[in-house]
């Protein structure tokens, strides 16, 4: 399968954009005219995932309505409106000797992708990789598998439609574990694997894999409240980035304050997220600090308890912030660098250097100033759609786009120079 | 030790172009002082690997006489020259709502390097990883102990003198193979991991290191004349490209020659080649045609053989070239993108629309038209120096010079903006 998807990806990669675009377009029309259909498939996954006892968040996930279609579809429009990669000039000079060279974008080849059960990324992974020129094999979650087939199946025909093979956009689903573990294998048949999903599975990609592997997702996210912070700012940031959306990698886990505004914040935002359910794990100077507030004036609905060492590493995915108070900015720039897990950190402060420090030291794919966390997303970033977020430093750092789907290659044009 | 280097790192990270350029260019000046120590370091290493028996090519390359370490630290003031790539802001808008992004180049971390017994990838090494703002532990050969040891020695006192930590360059040659195999294990220690050095010691390499490591050096490189070459330029070029140094990976290993001009090329190429003692593996086609041309007037020094199937995907490194007829410019990129170790490959044509198509179709990191393969190096590209040449597609691709020693962060400066 991988080299039949190398050979179709070949004639891709000289496709122009105009028929890219093209393609991307029919398949957004196609989506919406087929969404009964895939919503009909959807249902299947759902009752079977209901009956087999998913959790109501997962079922959220898998969920796959006429409507959500619809916006799904929008946003393979969008990635059509986008420049395309492929081509751009990166670098370019002549050499003393006249030749002249220049880097321009290609297609990475073929991507694999395993993921678990969010049918939007089967239709987000297949519309950036088409656009950047690449052919993708995926590998989605079982529970999924009706919804991705039915989805498949439109993808398919409106690439035969346009004249590509249906190679381009293929599943491994049919072959289950043993398709995952044959896309890990294939070594110089899949140029990049990405695995998109929960720890477990990330982990196990990153291990087996003999694939070039990018990491995602991974999010021990901290908001920092600085001795300058304007706490009017600070709240809302907090609040939102906590809570607007839990279970994803860039809402916020940790909390750190600055032992300045310790005494005046740490009852206002435990007031706040207490409101939101949000359950509190907090360090001893920070747990002092609520219940003596508490004990003044009680702290509707305040769940607190002592944070233990294991705290300060866990992504939590649920109602639950981890809440420390540092003597320095020194102090949270190092807690961060030593827990984090590099996806998306956040600053609330006032301070130029404050902020300045924070920026540069602090080494996560994300840095935010005065603003939620919540925004590290392709989508946000205007990338059109994500492959996933990368969490480490090789090729790709942050929300995957078009860009990040290529390679460069350098061509030298001459008139016949030889090395002295 | 990777530790401690991280450490360092976070400090280097911070510097100045202003401060790294004077470091680098003390270290220049401290190599010439003290280049009658490294080189007398160099003459026991010399008389150990020839009392070994190494052969002359590898003694060669060991040799580092005053001479060489001057034009070596040539090279570091050429890298304090260059433009610093930590703090370039590759990309950046508005977001909708106010956010403003920007994404910012920054040193990648602590980078391993496990290299062969050529003691002037040492300061090379050094010199870039410096200047990006990088830790670098390095893995010589075992040939080069001595020498590396008086190189290093020379760095790490021109780093004190300058206020920098000397855990910033360090050496894991006194562990022996354990320092390698060190490396290899410190995932999360160890940002990137480059091999350099011959296929074995890269096989290796990819195959057991848990670090994510780039892939360099291996070129099987080719050389297609076209049906509109003008032939007067394919001689020098493939006879610099072949002979000017043998045993590189930018040097030509097989040359295609397109069948409506084989007749009368591929006896002029075999005649030039033989003057330079280059044995030819010839396809049954072109192995006719040279044999035809010999009869009737002798080529001098012709040594031809039949090209076996194992020629096609061997890397030679040595004065021998693969030949083969194409009956199209179609079979050529078929035949190379199938053979090619994704190095360097060239096309010679006076033809837009054959150059064109190469250009594009030819998968490899870098494509000449009508220039010789050996400018493939991070030097003659104008990057300095190089830390070696990428022939995977992930991260980097082709010379690795200072921007491929970097990632980026994302930096989002807001205004107390909450995801909607």
């Amino acid at each position: 399968m991988a080299s039949r998807a190398r050979e179709a990806q070949a004639r891709l990669a000289q496709a122009d954009s105009e028929a890219k675009d093209l393609l991307l377009r029919s398949i957004a029309d196609a989506l919406v005219e087929h969404a009964d259909e895939i919503a009909a498939a959807n249902e299947m996954d759902m009752q079977a995932a209901f009956e087999s006892g998913m959790p109501e968040g997962l079922l959220d996930r898998l969920h796959f309505t006429v409507e959500r279609i619809a916006a799904t579809a929008e946003g393979v429009r969008a990635v059509a409106g986008l420049a395309d990669p492929v081509g751009e000039v990166v670098r370019g000079h002549n050499m003393p000797n006249g030749l002249r060279l220049a880097q321009v974008r290609v297609p990475l080849g073929v991507v694999g992708m395993i993921y678990e059960a969010r049918p939007n990324v089967t239709v987000d992974v297949a519309s950036l990789s088409l656009k950047s020129g690449n052919a993708v094999l995926l590998r989605g979650g079982h529970a999924a598998r009706e919804t991705n087939r039915a989805t498949l199946r439109v993808i398919s025909q409106t690439l035969a439609e346009h004249g590509f093979s249906s190679d381009l956009v293929a599943s491994v689903d049919d072959f289950g574990r043993a398709g995952a573990d044959a896309l890990m294998q294939a070594r110089g048949y899949i140029d990049l694997l990405v695995p998109r999903g929960g720890a477990g599975l990330i982990r196990s990609v990153v291990e087996n894999s003999k694939v070039p592997v990018i990491e995602t997702g991974a999010g021990n996210v901290h908001i920092y409240v600085d001795a300058a912070a304007d706490l009017h700012k600070a709240i809302p940031i907090i609040i939102n980035a906590k809570t607007q959306r839990v279970g994803v990698c860039n809402a916020a886990e940790k909390l750190l304050v600055h032992r300045s505004v310790a005494k005046e914040f740490l009852p206002e935002i435990a007031r706040a997220l207490s409101a939101y359910q949000v359950e509190l794990r907090a360090d001893a100077v920070s747990m002092d600090i609520i219940q003596a507030a508490h004990d003044e004036s009680a702290i509707d609905g305040l769940r607190l308890e002592a944070a233990g060492p294991e705290d300060w590493g866990t992504e939590y995915l649920a109602l639950k912030m981890g809440i420390k108070t540092v003597d320095s900015i020194d102090e949270a720039i190092e807690h961060i660098n030593a827990f984090s897990t590099g996806h998306t950190e956040a600053i609330v402060s006032e301070d130029y250097a404050a902020i300045e420090e924070f920026t540069k030291r602090v080494d996560s794919a994300v840095v935010m100033v005065n603003a939620s966390t919540r925004f590290t997303d392709g989508g946000m970033f205007g990338l059109g759609a994500e492959l996933g977020i990368s969490t480490q430093k090789l090729h790709a750092r942050g929300p995957m786009g078009l860009q990040e789907l290529t390679t460069t290659k350098w061509i030298g044009y001459g008139m016949g120079q030889v090395r002295p």
